[in-house]
């Protein structure tokens, strides 16, 4: 019965790539703690990147600094 | 001071719905613990069927297999 | 799919009353939005009143100005 | 270590604002809790004011209310 | 800048088995998204079952009925 | 109307250190924004070092390797 949420920065991160997330996340904690796939959630959270801040700077400015 | 959150998939929910899941919640608070519904707050979160998983499969894959 | 998260203050919750919450928010999401009960989570977060602030003041302190 | 996360409603909130959220919450864990702004992470989610309700009635209602 | 949360059953899960889940799904992000492991974050929550309904019940009577 | 979750590691906060980031939290929502602090919510979870992971390590390993 697990609950798993993936918080990541919004920049253009595929459908493809996003049902990779979700089997991934699935299948460890199928192998890791043995739960059932059938009640097991993910959800992915896409964040602005105005949205999200590390060391106090918003990631789009961290972008701009690269 | 309940803090309820409800996460559900973005299919069409109406602003009317909204307001009946926003009026349950805080109903069933006040009902069950006795809580104030002034500082009782609802918060619903629509995530795309892309983003949301369950059973290692997106929403969107498991409503095109219907 | 829903996913329901409820937070409250950790005040002396039985069990029956948790098992009423889980009913009852599973319930309420079958009758606004027709969702499957066999899909529905509900958790219960039960948090300190030292740690769940209101109006800048921590839960604790305000009970002792009732 | 810590993670923040500030939900607000999604009312005209600048890009100027949310980095001062961002820095002044991180600053906050600095200062009380001595936590290294480097892995400090602070995430601000946006709400619809049809998904956020209290006292049982959206903001939306409420707004229209004043 | 990834943060994944993942709730589950406070059931015996051991130290060794909460690395794993969170040296795999670091490695996920790593993989699918190419994300810097140094800074995603992996946060579990263990949950009473008495705190974990599903269709309805709490785990804590599901276990009862197995 | 804002809602503050502030998780860290449980290694030893005292009562005193969590009332000034509830302050302190909700006097920057006053602040950035002018919102209500009657309305302003303040949630620390405290989360043990065997289930927070950077970098693919739980901070528990980290701690013994510093």
């Amino acid at each position: 019965m697990p609950y798993v949420n993936i918080r990541i920065t919004d920049e253009q991160v595929t459908a493809e790539q996003k049902a990779q997330l979700i089997q991934g996340a699935t299948q460890l904690l199928v192998e890791v703690l043995g739960k059932n796939p059938a009640t097991t959630f993910v959800i992915i959270d896409e964040v602005n990147t105005d949205n999200w801040g590390i060391a106090g700077n918003t990631v789009t400015n961290l972008r701009k600094q690269d």
